[in-house]
């Protein structure tokens, strides 16, 4: 992973950005662009480490001294995420706040050893997995304590089991997506999560994120996929799920899922898992409209079975990705479906989906709608999302490099109140914005359903302006208090960290955050984990809703 | 619903045992059946209230006169619920302990209030929907407290809001399901949620105990519908679930869910609802044993989609069910499918069933298994379940009345541990049971499966004996500590109540429990809420798991 940017070192996003593109883009943002060179490595200095040696000789006789980093190059591998705002705070050669020591443990006993340490001489920990957040989630905050350090679970990657009957695997959190496909296409199993972040993100961080992937429709989001977890805590291991199913109670599962850090840290994950799909297809419909589209999601949410994949663009989306793919952009807004399983199911899945169009069709002519077909077929599409479906984020380094500045937010409401919510936050994205500095691109996809909602992902290009930072910021903050004020949840599956705390006591209401904090003193009495994550302030502050 | 008994009291349970069926019981039994009369309800006389005469004006203020009842019958209504436990004590005349009053509040707000002078008071309350419970989940417990009310549901009654667009309707917690069917059977939607008690149990009741319907394969489990919740607690209002799905954190709602009355009581829920069905059918098939058909179970929940219902009786089950319809029992466990939807989707639900009952018949003769087809058709059982499927709790009255003891009991595990886990419970069942009283049947259905695992649900008829609650305490506690030595949970969908406290610590762990305490003492610092449910003792005993 790139340390101010994204993924694969020898993958150079310089290319991905074509003379005419970047004249399209200047035409089209308003304004000129100018390269944004950032400054090299080798001129980037962390800040001194303040592990005493007492904490490191303690932790070095748990860890061994391979199992406790401090090098320059380690620390700043590990000073944050990848969001917009990380990857400028880099490009300008700023690497704090940065731990003060990066730690490896090998196992969840050693895991536990080291909580009792850093719980005793009140160190901040934060858990580093592949370090795809882009909230600000592992960002290594040391809150009330002097010293915070980062544990990387990278040497956590067995596949620890693996029940062929119940099609369940226990996976250590700190496997990478590929590997597991890996281990587990060895023995003829998929785990079937994708999000964009798949080559780098881990299986505990997307238990302690509530990922969603790509092919949700079919495999579900990843905390549907979770049968039990084992987290460590300075108070010891809550592992919760002993079934299936159960009624014995609140779900403690739902507590640790979610929790980003905050209650402890996830290393083992027992995840249903499917057997490797016979046949896999795609298909493409292009809709008058979004408006169209969305009511076309809704009747596909509702398919038994449901696609593996459904996805819809917006009308600027749809027009910028034909663009970028040199196909001539069809007006409309493109609709993407994925079918896997065994050929039976991939054949029930496209008759769901008929079915679900049909129904549209004649709700749409009932209504004094589009006349013929509300969908048309569009072949030439299908390629197109599935061979540039995880190149966002480099083109995201990409974009910076001439000047723009690209972001993307997401939230999810229910269906009727899905379009006002769309309409609101693009107005509010487009408000903080468009002016003297140029105009932006605000592109949407839904691409996570469900029978009551669905999820708004948008796109954000606009030129980087004087000062990138403070202009994302108020973007993000216009966006947000958008997204509250019209019933969207401030996060569907990138999960809260720092960027999204502030808008937590609206998501959840005082009581919601009292909740959160009791269980947090409860499983972290010293306030160790993640501190000024997640949980929003003032659990003293509250009072009857 | 009668006062020691279940359900309609015109549904006389007498003419359900013939002679013939008493002499057969008689025989498989092994023992002497002798008449049960219970004590007459004009003989019964419930403690004298304690309800002070302060707190009785404080909540008269709020609910009126009509909102607060201490009559005696009210008072006998509301002292439990209906395990056999409960029916044998009021059949003896024991209708302790009994709540010192019952308020009826008609609204959130009311019930706020209500919580408040109670907080103040220090008066328990326990909430009541159907008073179904079969754990003494609403037994009127006092605790530590001097005084004890219970909180009847049965004026919030309301479909509060439909959302045609989003499919999602808000429903009071009072409400029953025959009532949530009406009144969203008249605008053309079906909750679709059917356990055994739907009769009388209550929306409130399902969401604060995780109850599962007989439809769970198509419609989902309660906890799978609910959107969002809204819970009175002494401490204000508590509302989770600000959209279909999120990564706002730990999923509050899931907390809510389960709480069984002891973090506050859920007044409104917002669940999924889906159109009326426009077709119905159902098919049954019979398996040479219990084993094959566990395995025919695994595949058909793996269908997609999955059939709306799906049910195996065990070799016992199926010979008893037989006998008791006055059909000729054959060898072999019975099937039982039913599919609902449109016409395309039973179409598709049939389709994904026979193309795993192939799967089946593949790993079958691959295994050397059985040749020939692992299953066959049963037109004639196709009609008895669908039929006497919520006879049973009538059918018990019956069997006291003549002096066989029945009782239910249920776990769930996954796949794997499945049928360890079936003759561990048998074999605990037979051995603290069988003996110079007599012997027991036992039969177990499976009802409820997921991917990875399923639901055990077993049927015990035993003599009586002596002193019947005791013979039942003893077996309850020896299938429920071969519940927990063999990994399964200690309920599925009956919930915790008090009878299976004593088992919570094993299946959530110290950390767990000392979560669900901490999660009470900031929702219900008094602890007032249900004391003595559900959250097992000793969170101050927590040590580092």
């Amino acid at each position: 992973m790139q340390w101010n940017g994204w993924g694969d070192p020898e993958h150079d996003p310089a290319q991905m950005i074509s003379e005419s593109t970047r004249a399209l883009l200047e035409q089209t943002l308003g304004a000129s662009l100018s390269e944004q060179p950032p400054v090299p490595l080798d001129q980037v200095r962390p800040p001194a480490s303040r592990l005493t040696q007492t904490a490191r000789a303690a932790l070095r006789t748990v860890l061994g001294s391979a199992g406790l980093r401090d090098d320059d190059r380690t620390r700043i591998d590990h000073c944050g995420g990848k969001s917009t705002d990380d990857l400028l705070r880099r490009r300008a050669g700023d690497v704090t706040p940065c731990p003060d020591a990066v730690l490896f443990p090998a196992s969840h006993e050693e895991l536990l050893d080291v909580l009792r340490i850093c719980n005793e001489q009140r160190i901040a920990v934060v858990p580093f997995g592949g370090g795809t957040s882009v909230v600000g989630g592992v960002e290594p905050v040391a809150g009330p304590m002097a010293t915070v350090v980062t544990v990387d679970l990278s040497r956590m990657k067995q596949l620890l089991h693996l029940d062929e009957d119940s099609h369940t695997a226990t996976l250590h959190a700190g496997l990478r997506t590929p590997e597991v496909e890996e281990l587990l296409g060895a023995r003829g199993y998929t785990l079937g999560h994708l999000p964009q972040s798949y080559e780098y993100a881990t299986i505990g961080g997307y238990a302690a994120t509530r990922s969603t992937g790509q092919a949700s429709g079919g495999y579900g989001r990843f905390d549907d996929m979770v049968v039990s977890l084992r987290m460590a805590t300075p108070r010891g291991t809550l592992a919760p799920g002993r079934s299936p199913a159960s009624a014995a109670g609140p779900d403690l599962r739902q507590l640790v899922l979610g929790s980003e850090g905050t209650l402890g840290i996830i290393t083992e994950v027992t995840v249903r898992v499917r057997p490797l799909p016979h046949a896999r297809t795609d298909a493409a419909w292009v809709v008058p409209d979004f408006s169209t589209g969305v009511r076309a999601m809704r009747e596909i949410a509702r398919a038994a079975p449901r696609p593996t994949v459904a996805r819809l663009s917006d009308e600027t989306e749809t027009f910028v990705q034909a663009t970028l793919a040199g196909r001539d952009p069809a007006p409309g807004s493109l609709l993407v479906l994925g079918f896997e399983g065994t050929d039976s199911e991939v054949t029930r899945q496209r008759a769901a989906v008929d079915e679900a169009l049909r129904r549209l069709d004649t709700s749409s002519a009932a209504s004094g709608g589009t006349h013929g077909p509300a969908v048309a077929a569009d072949s030439s599409a299908v390629g197109d999302w599935r061979r540039s479906r995880f190149d966002g984020p480099y083109l995201r380094d990409a974009l910076l490099s001439v000047g723009v500045l690209t972001e993307t937010l997401e939230t999810a409401t229910t269906w009727s109140q899905l379009e006002p919510l769309y309409h609101a936050v693009r107005d509010a994205l487009h408000a903080s914005l468009d002016g003297p500095e140029g105009t932006a691109i605000v592109m949407c996809h839904i691409s996570h359903s469900y029978p009551s909602g669905a999820s708004l992902y948008l796109t954000v290009a606009t030129p980087c302006g004087r000062d990138p930072r403070a202009r994302w910021a108020r973007a993000k903050r216009a966006a947000s208090d958008a997204i509250a004020a019209n019933g969207g949840t401030i996060t569907h599956h990138h999960a809260v960290g720092t960027d999204h705390r502030p808008w937590m006591s609206t998501e959840i209401g005082a009581l919601g955050a009292a909740s959160l904090a009791a269980m947090k003193s409860t499983l972290d009495p010293a306030g160790i984990l993640n501190p000024h994550k997640l949980i929003p302030d003032g659990p003293a502050n509250v009072t009857d809703a």
